[in-house]
């Protein structure tokens, strides 16, 4: 197949399928999603990514309405169906199906939607470095649940997008949290240095990867707070997500930024590809 | 019919009709809303809340398929088809539908859903006091924006019903905000205090009638930012929304508050209420 959707049960493509008018989804954005590419029909680091995707529901009290063994299957099973050597494949689960209200029943049963769509296959090489914007990060205090209410996030991509650049760097004052849909890290001194884990970031599993590359190749990684005037004299600017590994930043506001420390970057970040290019070797 | 529903285009139970899987409220709850009560076939004060739905859309660059003569049209007559004299009656626009992914293509065309269904009558007297429950207002910086993302305030309200409350009021730090769904408002030495229309809360159009009724009764009404501790001590404290109109609160968290100037509230009360039953004899 092209491309591949699921609702609750019905198998289609996205464009047949429908979902009922009063899901959660429809009124409150009331879900919440993960989402990585597949290799070779491979959905690297799913199990991470369904660890993450049962602890955002968890923190909502949203049912997810079978097992992580289960969901694994469905979700590998659904990949295997689509013709493409590398998809993005994104998977959701809504509160459920009731009359609209804010409150709702404890034993809501959850709907899980799923999709895998055809992406262009990951180089083989880190890719040139890319212009991004800095964004003022209004999104609300629960960033370390990955939920459906991405307005904010929708907003800040596509300011990036109407600028020209990759993404949309966000930061509360002076500090930089992430980005519209990816993490940032930044290069100084051969350090790599990270937004912790707190409630204003959301934990990526890319980041993870990257920094267990860091650790792999004796490059010392500090969780901490750093500032926008930090990551614009920094030696190196690292966008991270799961599908674009480590993707450098050249330009950040028209202004150019990294470069500094090519040798670094070029370690952790192959380290890191070299990761997943080895998972997706598995089956051939 | 006992209830009716709408979405671009089709009419039917809500039961029945069904919205794309590629709907933007599906992935990003990228979409606002309005809602308001009708008595008597009359949409309580439509054209103020289509005024503000279609400055939620705009902040959002979010089209409306429709002019607003035309909209004030569609729901006036889905609301004269349900068999009750009160409704509840929502209306929403989100982006469309489009393949998903973060950016939007600049000429996308929104898609409408109204659905309108059978409320209690309103009470032709105030109601009596209810309790209600402090919340920390972890919401994002938009909420002057009516938008659907409103997990926040789903949880903060189950967080109400769970505890047996009719609301949660939500407070930044020390300063009240508003509630998981409507504002809130305190009477102090015979002043009516509302926090100013900023950026941390809706502006209510239940509220702003309940400041006209104030002007009508000659209450001085003061907005400016009030803390919880002045909630509190107030001599009274009301919810206000479209359809609770001025609702005293007489517990919070446990502890009594209010109840020290029954004649003002009663005063600005029935005069506020009066309004809307003026309103909806107008086809007696």
């Amino acid at each position: 197949m092209q491309e591949i959707a699921y609702y609750d049960g019905q198998i289609g493509s996205s464009k047949d399928l429908a979902i009922p008018f009063d899901d959660r989804s429809h009124f409150f954005g009331d879900g919440v999603y993960d989402a990585t590419i597949s290799g070779n029909k491979i959905v690297y680091l799913l199990n991470e990514h369904l660890d993450r995707f049962y602890s955002s529901a968890k923190s909502l009290e949203i049912n997810i309405p079978m097992t992580k063994p289960e969901l694994f299957k469905l979700i590998t099973d659904l990949t295997a169906k689509v013709d493409s050597k590398t998809c993005f494949v994104y998977w959701q689960v809504t509160r459920g199906v009731s009359w609209r209200c804010h409150a709702y029943p404890q034993d809501m049963q959850g709907k899980i939607a799923i999709f895998v769509r055809p992406e262009p296959d990951v180089l083989t090489t880190l890719p040139k470095p890319v212009k991004a914007i800095t964004v003022d990060d209004n999104r609300f205090e629960l960033c370390n649940i990955k939920t459906l209410n991405l307005i904010p996030s929708v907003m800040a991509y596509n300011k990036a997008v109407k600028a020209g650049a990759f993404e949309a760097i966000l930061h509360r004052g002076e500090i930089v949290t992430e980005c519209a849909h990816s993490n940032v890290v930044i290069l100084k001194n051969g350090e790599l240095i990270t937004h912790p884990n707190d409630r204003f970031i959301l934990r990526g599993i890319g980041k993870t990867h990257l920094i267990q590359a860091c650790y792999r190749e004796s490059v010392q990684v500090i969780e901490r707070e750093f500032t926008v005037d930090e990551m614009m004299n920094a030696d190196e600017v690292i966008i991270t997500s799961s599908s674009d590994f480590a993707q450098a930043v050249g330009e950040i506001d028209g202004v150019k930024v990294g470069g500094k420390d090519p040798d670094t970057l070029q370690r952790i970040g192959m380290s890191n590809l070299n990761e997943y290019l080895r998972t997706i070797s598995d089956l051939k």
